[in-house]
């Protein structure tokens, strides 16, 4: 099954609001194996907004719209739907019950506006809303399913997941033998991935293989259709696992971090952070994860010089000797972590994120991550980052995990 | 000016790649007063380009392409474009040297899939690529303009700069008469915005005012077009900063860590952060600012609430008594802070991020920020804060951010 996704708001053609819907919707579709083939944008305006769905139903079994259901009077959609049905619309009773309802527990009346939003396409389906009042709507015509979706991203999501995918999902070409496997990666470009592959002729038969680049790192997204796509992707997956073994840090959602905190949380293992070009980002993203606190007991951000001696006993005589960013310093961050803050594994990263700062010898980009047990062992890595001050910060904090990651399994050797 | 923008990829279709590059010429285009009336995503098929280009000439007079002019097979955009203008390809002998001499800089010979960029639409104008080699295309046809600019952001950013943006404001209706003001706010609902320019019946004629919601805060878009846009632009900001004064912490683009960065520089004071909940994004925040080592010194990370007490001195008894979540750890972590980094301002966060954590008296999402002063002034401030984990730290770290401005401009009273 083919489909247009349509999304509807003049925020999103000002190029101020990401299109995180489109986004949602895109995934959702995918994984039940219908194929998204275009994405229209388009104002707050009827004739661009026939216009889109009519484009759409030239090629698309299924075409998806999101926004316009609101109340104001520049949610058009519900006015859009009644043209293509060809019906007029009518108030709903049962639904300007609901909202009057509603507006009474918050103690107010229901307005004109408000109102608004029961008027529906006469006799055109509903798609129940899950966390709202509004519904979607959904009408077929000449075997073509066109649907409306809420804006509000709660709403979308609740109302794709609970309402449209089981829906969907009883059509004829829908959520069947779509095969798709992520194999996620830090460390290693897109450029030496394809090459590798390229020359060992790996076998890609009856797979697509996209490399989908991340803030930093590159997923590898392998999916098959049809019936054999299981031991094609299985075959591909074990192939490109074989060759990147060392690099690929989750297969399927699991970032870094939450790799990081099962590792750390299997081996009954608290962490502390030691950070200076990075300011704060890895011990954000260390407690990104939810319950985080049983593995991770904090981190001292030493921008200045002073702190890195004062917080985290790292000599003033090795700054001075070899410099704050280098691999000396970056061991004696975590070590020093280890020590002050009561942990078992100390993780430091410090480095030139520019876009001043830099020399010769100690281009902006170098960064060093330092790794220390509480055993005594340590190791650090030294990085050349691509990118500018922001890319290079979160690099640096993605690869100072990956560091950590392979700390803990044992296979970051001392370099 | 109407204007179609088409981004073009697999990867934008698979929803797994955010179109930053729609976002970022959206911008630009706005800003030189060109209408972005509509916004197609293709993926890398010929005819559906085609079919995109055609479908946006029926009303745009210019349509930009983004995408699709690397060197690998799936790159189609030069073939389309021949295929507009109605020319062969036919390789250009000045960048194919171009392309050897710098493939020789790397070492390499010029393999033969990369000079397929050197194939280009016969006799169709180029725009220079300022950091690059390929070239961007432009064509004309019954008086509108097809143009191609690569997909790899930096170059299509400086391309749109360098090479678009001054080429089309030759045109006319592009560049007139377009002004536009905004105006960011902190710590202040959209709602609670609209409900007092209604109240107040604030005279919005000759502007469109837009409410463009951030991770956090509201950004409020003043624009008019036409011959007295100016003076209507400049009426409403005179409306809305009287009225939000308090809340407006920056007109135009600089960001709140921006601000805070010039209101410390300017004062000659040095920051320093303790964070527990938020777990080093204030800190990661303060630091996006180049060069902000001149007024930040560093951080705790008190995630633990034994380093609350070993690193930043807040006595054990007082977390005890009045819990780790509360305005008076706060404050001592700010006081902590300063003295043990020593800073001039301490500013610290403390709250419940969830999802686990909350009681009723103290639910998820509630926040404390403490500020101190090295003269011994310290404010702090309750925060109860919707949404999940994510939503919560993002808006955490804004708001103390705001408060320190506050706190910057002596308007942060003790509450």
């Amino acid at each position: 099954m083919k489909a247009t996704v349509i999304t509807i708001g003049n925020e999103l053609l000002s190029g101020r609001t990401l299109d995180l819907n489109f986004a949602f919707l895109a995934r959702a579709l995918a994984e039940a194996g219908v194929r998204v083939v275009r994405h229209f944008t388009v104002g707050d305006e009827r004739p661009a907004m026939l216009a889109a769905v009519r484009a759409a139903e030239t090629d698309s079994e299924l075409v998806v719209l999101s926004g316009g259901l609101g109340p104001t009077a520049d949610d058009l959609t519900r006015e859009v739907m009644a043209e293509l049905a060809g019906v007029p619309l009518v108030e709903n009773r049962e639904l300007a019950e609901r909202l009057a309802a509603r507006a009474a527990t918050l103690g107010r009346p229901l307005t004109h506006v408000a109102r608004r939003q029961a008027l529906l396409p006469a006799g055109v389906e509903t798609l129940p809303n899950p966390v709202g009042e509004a519904p979607g709507l959904w009408i077929e015509r000449q075997g073509r399913v066109v649907c409306a979706l809420p804006g509000v991203p709660g709403e979308l999501q609740a109302m794709t997941r609970e309402s449209l995918m089981p829906r969907l999902r009883t059509r004829a070409g829908v959520g069947v033998a779509v095969q798709a496997v992520t194999l996620r990666t830090l460390g290693i470009s897109e450029a030496v991935i394809a090459q590798r592959i390229e020359d060992d002729a790996v076998d890609l038969t009856g797979v697509e293989l996209a490399y989908l680049p991340q803030a930093a790192g590159v997923d590898l997204r392998i999916v098959g259709a049809g019936a054999d796509a299981a031991r094609a992707v299985a075959r591909v997956e074990a192939a490109l696992a074989e060759r990147f073994a060392a690099a690929i840090y989750a297969r399927g959602e699991e970032t870094i971090e939450e790799v990081v905190f099962r590792l750390l949380r299997e081996r009954g293992l608290k962490l502390a952070v030691a950070e200076s070009c990075t300011g704060g980002l890895v011990g954000y993203r260390v407690t990104r994860v939810p319950g985080s606190s049983e593995v991770f007991v904090g981190g001292v951000v030493a921008y200045a010089d002073a702190i890195k001696a004062s917080e985290l006993g790292v000599p003033a005589e090795l700054i001075t000797a070899a410099g704050a960013v280098s691999a000396e310093t970056a061991v004696a961050m975590a070590e020093g972590a280890i020590a002050r803050l009561g942990a078992d594994v100390g993780l430091a990263v410090t480095g030139i994120a520019g876009p001043g700062g830099g020399s010769e010898a100690k281009p902006v980009g170098l960064v060093f991550i330092g790794l220390a047990g509480r055993g005594g062992a340590s190791v650090s890595r030294r990085l050349q980052l691509p990118g500018d001050r922001h890319q290079i910060r979160e690099r640096a904090a993605a690869l100072a995990l990956e560091c950590l990651r392979r700390f803990l399994l044992g296979s970051l050797q001392v370099s």
